[in-house]
């Protein structure tokens, strides 16, 4: 019995996983931590019976204490650290935001596997995650269905528990990208989208904050600077393919010619199971793939005109540093801002340059960098962003 | 330094891995067994060096002699057995026909790897050479592009030597077929084209055989049973898809609803080098796959009204025993017949249809009643030929 902790369990990610936990018998769900959705916690609890929950706030903390008085509960930045490194064997780490950051490292310390949802974790600090991830002999397990896809293609070598990539015969990791609700807009079209608008994604069913950075191409973005910390795959590598039907989730070129690909319906149970149910293969509730109905397959080039947040995450994460972070977090605000419309969508890259432009990028970073350039690149966007108007 | 014999080295895919065996250099070419291009064979001595010739006629080797004096040269059934159980390592049965099927039976028993080219070895005799390929602990290295995309879409674990491919976790295996030269026409002009139009094949430059055999679908009949005995799936899970861009090379769903696929421009030199140089990828000569030019992928069920060879092929594989071996030889003199203007292209599979009615299979067969059924099988087509038309 795999005993396994999961934040952000009331959000898109954490209520599919515990959806994908119905099928994997052979696991147990010790931790559940969760935002502000006491409702649905609630029912988790009932349902999964964790030994120990956690919340944003004391208020909510109080409601579910209410209800099970015998569980252990918290709430805080406290509460999210414990749910952390309770005694799972593995955490799901799918709550948002840098908040989870030093809880995760807290868990690696203790030894315990990662499956990975939460992007900043990488981004904001892979340089401080990976080599405590060497060092402690833990599994970093992809959960976005690219790096998922990059993993099956490139499968790991395990050597004393650490996922060694044969990524030395790789010559790229081509990242698949559906392009988002705006994708075959006009340009001139583009300023006048709002964020309800960016919401209708064409393939993918998920939370707000990506929906919206798919749309900007940042999502990609995000995506390329984790899959060179998690692939150990230099930038200029690392590429991005538009591809509409969300089939083909990613590929991997090796130096012979020969390209392997992962294919399936664009549904995250997949990558969930197979970040939980690794190194096995569970026949599961996903849905199977049929190829007669796809029918085709299209490939083109990103369009990095009009949607220059891609570009800018290659920027941020070559310069590296708490560089990647202050673009992150400049992202936050600005997708913050683009949904209260304050800012247009193609003010959203404007501000993100911005805000980087002005960051002196601390090498080497230890974690409080990391977090002070983050809240730092919060305050600038809520300072600057009525200049990029 | 790895020694290579290679079987069949004047062929379509014996030039191709001599010119693939330039970019490996830990090889050395040991034997070289050809047919009858005796002029060809002599370039290839000239610069490869091998220790041992064979060619099909005692003139042809009289001719090289005279030549080379001190080469070891030998001729006919004999000849080819010399050249597969000489001092190589590996051998490349790249010779068509069942003339290979013995000596690739003696080079296993001699434990010796196989990167196998050669479809009769495993389509007539997959139920002999398979328990061999077990005992002896040798590796078995598909060269064809589908089963070598198959393995690498589905890699094996090696336990003494031996391939286990992880099937149990395999839902499917699905071939990718271009559908060859007539898959756009209708119906109606199926019946009129000569052997001449069938080798126009839209992607591939293969041999004369394989061409009309891709056209037919039989092809893909071969490689139905050939997969069938070499990652040991039963037919129900093994399918056949049309993809009219002979990109993706073929694909295996797992359990789990995740599927991968290999892919790569229509060059046999990738999958013949990712045999030999096998585990290692190297880099080639091989052009790189360019998405972006390709920009569509199709796939379309086959047309199994029209191109009835692969239903056959299904039968005569699931029938086993000797029938797959007389459904291959019965092919091989329709294909003669068609290529001399006796049979019509949609006679073919009528041809094919009429031998296996009349064939009374033996079960658990020995290679000498593979061989007896293969003979029978041209016999009948001599025979019956006249009556399909």
């Amino acid at each position: 019995m795999r005993k396994i902790s999961i934040l952000g369990s009331t959000g898109s990610i954490g209520t599919q996983a515990l959806a994908v936990l119905k099928n994997l018998p052979d696991y147990q769900v010790t931790a559940l931590a969760a935002g502000n959705n006491i409702e649905l916690l609630l029912r988790q609890i009932k349902e999964f019976k964790p030994q120990l929950v956690s919340v944003a706030r004391a208020s909510g903390a109080a409601q579910i204490k209410k209800e099970f008085p015998d569980l252990a509960v918290f709430s805080g930045a406290d509460g999210l650290s414990r749910a952390a490194t309770d005694d799972a064997d593995i955490v799901l780490a799918a709550a948002a935001g840098t908040d989870c950051i030093l809880p995760v490292l807290e868990a690696v310390k203790l030894k315990k596997d990662i499956a990975l949802a939460n992007k900043e974790i990488l981004v904001a600090a892979g340089e401080i995650l990976l080599p405590l991830v060497r060092k402690h002999g833990v599994k970093l397990l992809p959960v976005d269905s690219e790096h998922s896809a990059v993993m099956q293609a490139c499968p790991p070598v395990i050597t004393d528990g650490y996922f060694v990539y044969p990524v030395e015969t790789v010559n790229r990791l081509i990242l698949t990208a559906s392009g988002g609700a705006f994708r075959d807009l006009p340009a001139a079209q583009l300023p006048l989208q709002k964020s309800a608008d960016a919401l209708k994604h064409p393939n993918w069913q998920m939370g707000k904050k990506i929906t919206i950075d798919s749309a900007t191409l940042v999502n990609k973005g995000l995506e390329i600077i984790e899959a060179h910390w998690l692939f150990g795959v230099p930038y200029a590598q690392i590429e991005v393919l538009l591809h509409q039907q969300s089939i083909v989730h990613s590929l991997v070129e090796y130096r012979d010619g020969s390209v392997l690909a992962q294919l399936g319906l664009p549904d995250m149970r997949l990558p969930i199971q197979y970040a939980l149910a690794y190194p096995r293969r569970v026949a599961g509730a996903v849905p199977k793939l049929d190829l007669l109905k796809i029918k085709n397959l299209t490939f083109q080039a990103p369009d990095l005109q009009n949607f220059r947040g891609l570009a800018l995450a290659y920027e941020a994460g070559r310069i590296g540093g708490t560089m990647p972070a202050v673009f992150n977090a400049a992202n936050e605000i600005a997708v913050e801002l683009f949904c209260q419309d304050k800012l247009k969508f193609t003010e959203i890259p404007r501000l993100l340059e911005d805000i980087m432009q002005k960051h002196v990028t601390i090498n080497n970073p230890v974690l409080d960098d990391i977090l002070a350039a983050a809240d730092w690149a919060k305050q600038q966007g809520a300072i600057l962003w009525q200049k990029v108007r």
